[in-house]
């Protein structure tokens, strides 16, 4: 497992997060959308004086609460106190870490397996030197420019460039400036950009996972394929409910509610995208490949594509195959000329990020019968059967992601990722070390699936009263289950003077109902192709859980076949991120991408007679083993 | 010959031209600078009541004088005084014919030679029925689209169609909205439209040739290659000098001047194309491509590219191959996804506008020694020698197109197009018929013609004095030979109560220059391939001249080689404009053009050793015939 962490710099040993406000939105209201909770001990009084932010530009007049908790330098710096900033403000924040509650901003990353993945790079750069003209050379600009790109790279020759009307509005004032001798930026026959000097080096790519409930974006060097920064957030879509079908239904009854949804979706992905570089230390000039995968849902209402036809039968996505757009129409700070890729989804419920998943994982080549689960909101399922592929979807709920869950929280500094029973004692692994502050999901699955072993859960998923262990006190931790007034049962895996950290009887149910979802998934869509678990030669999991989980916990809790041997299951992590990486950064890869897309089979498993049956089984914890 | 005249309709019986007017830029010089003068028979003090326009929007506030000379149904309709707008007005105007002094807006076309000259169209559309989503036939709403694209054309097949973000934002509702049967309209692999109804016969081009001293514009169905509208301007860039030197001088110095020139420029096509929709009676939306053949300098100020390089040796263009761009960047009236293509140019004198006359002659398919001559302001001359071709400029002069001539005019209504002496008298012929008002290009052959091969005038270009023809008063139109009290020679071709019409010894001078010039281009052009016009096995005259010149004319005052036989010379109007029109309808035209344009040797005659001897030979008239 790789653990990093990720922190926008502002000062020396200042974290924090930035904002984009725009006016009339509301500084609280904007930063909450973005996933970033202010703390505002006071109640938004301005006493306690613990909302600090500074504005990066635009600060709007200080007040009187504002002189009273900042020096005039401070003032004169941008600081102000959220909770006094005028609705009509607008600029660019820097919220410090100190300012925020919970769990902002820190997460942990999933390997990113890099393997072969730049064999085609949308974008080529070049130094080149070229001749000064004279009447005996009197080529055209563009054509002295063409002519030593092609001796740079040989095999592009017979491609003749073509630039934009702004670029060519100055090329020729950027080619005399710079005495004939800089760097050459080239998709395709698309000359992008001419600069003074070499930075023929300088080339980034930006990947995103654009998830119901989560956003991940990574930033690339595109020609070595490292990763250069890694962030998430909460997805801001939240505030427009949990699901994807709130969103469409709120997306769909008021003309607005689109354009506001793409908009705060389009400032976090800035917001995101300026921390990655700013912390990678590049120059947001230099980035020019932009990868989306996203569920169906989230790619429309990022593009603002209305998503109303998503959400009513027959479930109609707007387009098939992927897309790409100049990512200015999108607002981004990266490079005029970027492209914007979206992949392309399956069905209405199958998305983009599904097929980046399948991608990541070499799926298509994949020989046997083979069994992709992506464990998210949306729960998400591929078969693979010799050269036959079909896909299916299921709500899974927000569990796999650490969502609504009682204590649950997002992969983060101060996530429990990790939880090991030891007699009367438990130890827990925390993101980023330190005092936990949540759940995330794979704390989740190894909470569960220790409790399932001990037996202190049932195949049911019931907490089991303290009275049912009696004479075996000394073998379990079960000073940690309580009961409250109400005689509600939780489970406590962390006390402190200011809080405690309990899972209880609500969020098992929670989580048994996602890994039911994804069984009735799976055995359905089995069924379907005349196949069982049996079958199986290889079993991939993906999903966003926060870290890599185990495959015993995986299996105990029913989230994998308990019956399927562990060689033949494979954990893949983010995959999708990994799909977005490689198509970020190669050509060859998003063909795939759509080739792969074309040749899958949805099916609609809600019109299967055996749902009803197949879920209510699959709602029983495989792995109870109570041995009193 | 064919004649049609050409006017933007307002109300019945209501001729005029349309304006944009800028805040800050004045109505009257805006309307000069597009080529418009308006009638200030007062001095523009609100006097005469003469300057009469109709603003179509935001008409500012009547004034006294407005008041005294329209009705109060007239003021709410627009109508105000020219002269009394404020500076800081805007919006759009009517300008009726009678507010327009002199020759504005009635013009005369050249033939247009259609051939099969769409074999590759741009764009296509067609209708289409779909059948409506269900959840056995859930394909996405673009794949779908695509589906029925394909069957509609099966040679489309294995494209798959792409879309811009703002109509893929638009197309689910409109999909739905026209119950999946409307007009898509593709251009390669991208859909351009989706609208309701059947409009698959609605397709048009535009066709410009951007010359130094004309704008000339063509409407054209792509479908059928029929030309639908045609019209004529003055360059408004003639307010920056009326050779292509002073506009770049102007364009160097000063960086706004370059942007106002582009500006003042995309205006006046922007005027033209409006007239041209409103005329025949089509749909801006409907116009999907734009071709713009220019010289390399009015290629360069229209798509706001500076030109100093162009300016000094060694005369560099920023481009040499043709260039496309979305013409939503020109600001100018038609569809959204409009392509704007400019034609390759060959060397910084040596423009698109040669390319496109010699695509439109089929030049490079020619066999033999061929020349083709464009007398513009700037000459341009191409020799084909079997598979070589050399190109080479000379400037010429605006004479042929009836500027610097002192009652010389383009080739609109009014203008005598053409001169023949009979005994005593002479004819004139008058393009619209009416009163002449002023000389075009090929009038002004034709009558310098007709005054060589009467013996008016020498071989070294001067009008005789009456006393030289004692004795032979009746052969010749005498009387028209006048004298002014400081002796100075002209010849009247027309007089009225209002004035008269006289060619002035200078003219001749300007005619001179203007045809030696191009003879000089000729003569040092074969001899750099080895060659005399006696090897020629063609000569191709093109040129906006008005009208067909006639051959014995163009031999008589030195245009076209005198020993040249007539079968070997071909006269082809403004065949700039041709090209033009021909690379507006099709894909293959532009292939074409872009070979050729590769192929040319470029040929700077400025540095020959002969030039100076072989200028000044030409200088003299091969037709002088006096037969006394």
């Amino acid at each position: 497992m790789t653990e990093s962490t990720q922190q926008a710099q502002d000062q020396p040993n200042e974290e924090g997060s930035r904002l984009r406000l725009k006016s009339g939105s509301g500084l609280i209201e904007t930063a909450a959308r973005s996933g970033l909770q202010l703390v505002l001990a006071c109640g938004g009084r301005g006493q306690c004086g613990k909302c600090r932010v500074r504005f990066e530009d635009r600060a709007p007049a200080a007040g009187e609460r504002d002189r009273h908790f900042f020096s005039t330098a401070q003032l004169d710096a941008g600081w102000r106190l959220a909770c006094q900033v005028p609705v009509e403000a607008e600029g660019r924040l820097f919220i410090p870490q100190s300012s925020l509650s919970g769990d902002a901003h820190q997460i942990v990353t999933v390997a990113y397996d890099r393997k072969e993945c730049a064999p085609d790079p949308p974008v080529r750069k070049a130094f080149l030197k070229m001749s000064t003209p004279t009447l005996q050379d009197s080529d055209a600009d563009l054509l002295r420019l063409e002519k030593a790109w092609h001796e740079a790279c040989p095999e592009e020759k017979g491609k003749s460039l073509r630039a934009s009307l702004p670029l060519l509005q100055q090329l020729g004032q950027r080619l005399r400036g710079a005495s004939w001798e800089g760097t050459v930026t080239v998709r395709d026959d698309e000359l992008l950009d001419f600069e003074e000097g070499d930075t023929s080096q300088a080339a980034y790519s930006l990947a995103f996972d654009l998830g119901t409930t989560t956003l991940v974006a990574s930033l690339l060097d595109m020609q070595t394929g490292l990763e250069l920064a890694l962030s998430a957030e909460m997805n801001p879509l939240i505030a427009w409910g949990d699901d994807v079908i709130s969103r469409i239904t709120a997306a769909s009854t008021d003309d607005s509610a689109l354009q506001e949804m793409q908009e705060t979706l389009l400032n976090s992905i800035a917001t995101m995208s300026e921390s990655l570089i700013l912390e990678a230390g590049v120059s947001a000039h230099h980035v020019y490949e932009l990868a989306f995968a996203g569920n169906t849902t989230m790619e429309h209402l990022f593009c603002g594509f209305n998503p109303s036809p998503l959400g009513q039968s027959p479930f109609i996505s707007l387009f098939a195959g992927g897309h790409s757009h100049g990512s200015a129409a999108f607002g981004l700070p990266v490079h005029d000329r970027c492209c914007a890729y979206f992949f392309p989804v399956i069905g209405g419920f199958v998305g983009g990020d599904t097929v980046a998943a399948l991608l990541a994982s070499d799926f298509a080549s994949l020989e046997g019968t083979r069994l992709l689960v992506d464990a998210g909101t949306n729960g998400e399922i591929v078969l693979g059967h010799g050269d036959r592929l079909w896909a299916a979807s299921t709500a899974a709920g927000p569990a796999f992601e650490g969502a609504r869950i009682s204590q649950g929280m997002r992969a983060a500094r101060g996530a429990v990722e990790g939880v090991v029973f030891h007699g009367k004692g438990l130890s827990l692994s925390v993101i980023g070390g330190g005092s936990p502050l949540g759940i995330c999901g794979s704390g989740l699955i190894d909470l569960c699936g220790e409790l399932l072993r001990c037996g202190l859960v049932d195949a049911g998923g019931r907490l089991r009263v303290p009275e049912e262990f009696d004479g075996h006190e000394d073998s379990f931790p079960l000073s940690a289950l309580r009961k409250d007034d109400r005689g509600a049962l939780s489970f406590v895996i962390y006390e402190s003077a200011t809080g405690s950290i309990a899972l209880t009887q609500k969020d098992i149910r929670e989580l048994q109902l996602g890994t039911a979802a994804l069984r009735t998934g799976m055995t359905l869509l089995l069924r379907e192709a005349g196949l069982t678990v049996e079958d199986l030669d290889l079993l991939i999991i993906a999903g966003a859980f926060g870290s890599y989980i185990r495959v015993e916990q995986g299996q105990r809790t029913g989230l994998i076949p308990e019956t399927l041997p562990p060689e033949k299951i494979r954990i893949a992590g983010n995959a999708a991120l990994d799909g977005a990486r490689w198509a970020s950064l190669s050509r060859a890869a998003r063909s795939e991408a759509e080739a792969l897309a074309a040749r899958i089979r949805h099916i609609d498993l809600s019109t299967s007679d055996d749902f009803a049956e197949t879920f209510a089984l699959a709602t029983l914890f495989p792995g109870a083993g109570l041995r009193l």
